[in-house]
């Protein structure tokens, strides 16, 4: 038994298509949905990629995701709106929203667009990307289920919340930063728990609030640190970050929010009383165009790029990486060689195929 | 002496304002800049109140100040525009430029300004603040020069760059996070060195790239680091927010970026080859009525701050603090007591005092 398999990216998505059409997507949708999962797989993001799409379809057998949503504008002014993604996956939900923020722009050279009554939305690079090909600048936020506690706390109120911005250049790649608002991804933890490694202090504490190197205490009830992990080294900005976050994606949304966040994996239950619906996101776009001439914009960019991937390096092996670069490099290679799929991913993509009487690649 | 003298707000801006005015400003503008410094002050934001007024003076001295400014929108579509300071004092253009963004919020649900050519702008929550009285979301950063060195770089590359967002609540104070991106702002290192204490590992390198415990490696050369400190625990991240403020702020304006940003300090040269104007700054605003009843918003955010204020401490001595809960108390507190100034800028401010022949009261 190999420890993964190479999968070509177009039969992922096919099978990837036929899973969300076999739970009720109408055609554009699924083909949409896929898309986002291998996007994320193409560049290198294996925690939301395929590996996500069992966990979607628990969500829909648990009826907490409507694969025929009626999703909608329910109130606007200009260049802002809120829109009900009326219970449907995140990653049809998102694009959407994100369409119509980009339509904004078109008019009135800003798009932001608040969501609510949503689900986990991939990676959100996929979102604010989608501006890049207006000359726009784009930029996708999602709140997610509790597993950061804020500062001095040793509660999960947080999700690891991330914001991601996509800047247009000239010549160069484009600047894309995407980035959770926790000291370290879960899916690190994930990597170090199947390895059966430590972790570095400052990624995780006990669940009473002790420090740990143990991935492994994050499902005895831990709880992630905030970018900057403590007091001393500023874990009150990535909290601050993660906060922000949250109110903009789900208090102005009417979305849940910090600890009434939907858990993403179905065997959770949901808390009771909530203030809100399903989850929450915050999109947007600003048109380049409106604050200078875009080619200007592009070589700034490009003289930007240039000076920083330039600055003197502490080991010459190891240059300055601008935001983005890894994914544009890993896009690059997977498109030909395949995307990795670890056996314990497979194993499970060939159980919810099986289930679903679906052929697979696998 | 005193290690420090209480003077009352009113008095400092009396004194402040007829600082402005002693080299050139307007009644209007001596005025706005003197609240913008005062407000720093009353909100204990010591490094960015008085303490500053001198350094101001001298790049008026140093002809890098323009105290008649021509301040003008050259670029806009809609919602977003551009802003030249005309050389400007950052205390004077960032104000208009936001009072234009509230303009533009009105009629379409949002405005941007990118804000070229001009100088360092106090603190970034005085700016984004002025979004509260009307129930709309503000946001502001700004460029400043090169103190922070990117991940795996030990070159300067990136100020402090800070980012602000200040969100009205209902009944509670409103949420406010003003955060610079680097680890520690630099504030924190002046008081360090000021009495002689060791700082915490992850805020600072050498000029080698080394670890270091000494405030005074910062003007010997060294370089402060990225929220998040080292690669393990993120510093990537915050590099990536500190690139984020630069290019919205610098690039997109057409001010100067990265290491071409002008210093602060008049004694230190402005670089050859400038590739832009002044430094930059972004500022903003969103209409919450725009996406959300605004008396919903209104109570949903008092849920959230009072949901986060009772997470569960990890000491009860300590209970979670909301962002801006600090500034507000100070604000409080030293309307009423005065505002304790050390010696060193009592003896700066009564320097100038008597250069300029204006009456004190240190």
């Amino acid at each position: 038994m190999n420890e993964f398999a190479n999968i070509k990216s177009n039969e992922l998505k096919i099978f990837a298509v036929n899973m969300f059409k076999a739970i009720g997507c109408s055609d554009i949708d699924a083909n949409l949905a896929s898309d986002v999962l291998i996007q994320a797989d193409l560049r290198g993001i294996d925690s939301h990629g395929v590996a996500r799409l069992s966990g979607y379809v628990r969500l829909y057998e648990a009826q907490r995701i409507n694969t025929k949503p009626n999703i909608k504008i329910i109130r606007d002014k200009k260049s802002v709106f809120t829109i009900d993604g009326d219970a449907g996956l995140g990653l049809v939900v998102a694009p959407r929203a994100m369409d119509i923020a980009i339509e904004k722009t078109h008019h009135f050279g800003s798009g932001f667009a608040s969501v609510s009554n949503s689900n986990h939305f991939g990676i959100a690079a996929y979102h604010a990307m989608k501006a890049l090909e207006h000359t726009y600048i784009g930029m996708a936020m999602t709140n997610a289920s509790p597993l950061v506690a804020p500062t001095n706390s040793k509660e999960r109120m947080l999700g690891t919340n991330p914001i991601c911005y996509a800047i247009p250049a000239g010549d160069s790649l484009p600047f894309v930063i995407d980035m959770a608002s926790s000291a370290a991804a879960n899916g690190k933890l994930e990597i170090a728990e199947r390895k059966n490694k430590a972790i570095p202090e400052g990624w995780l504490e006990t669940k009473d609030g002790q420090a740990s190197n143990d991935p492994r205490d994050l499902k005895a009830g831990g709880y992630l640190l905030p970018l900057g992990s403590d007091k001393d080294h500023g874990s009150h900005k990535g909290y601050g970050m993660g906060a922000l976050v949250d109110i903009l994606s789900g208090v102005l949304s009417g979305a849940n929010f910090g600890p009434w966040v939907p858990p993403f994996v179905a065997f959770l239950p949901v808390l009771p009383e909530l203030p809100g619906k399903g989850l929450g996101h915050f999109l947007g776009a600003m048109d380049v165009d409106g604050f200078i001439d875009k080619n200007d914009f592009g070589k700034r960019m490009d003289i930007w790029i240039n000076r920083f991937k330039s600055a003197t390096p502490i080991d010459p092996n190891y240059p300055v990486i601008i935001p983005g670069e890894p994914e544009f490099h890993a896009h690059k290679q997977r498109s030909q060689s395949g995307i990795p799929i670890v056996e314990k991913v497979l194993a499970d993509l060939k159980e919810i195929a099986e289930k679903y009487h679906l052929d697979h690649p696998f």
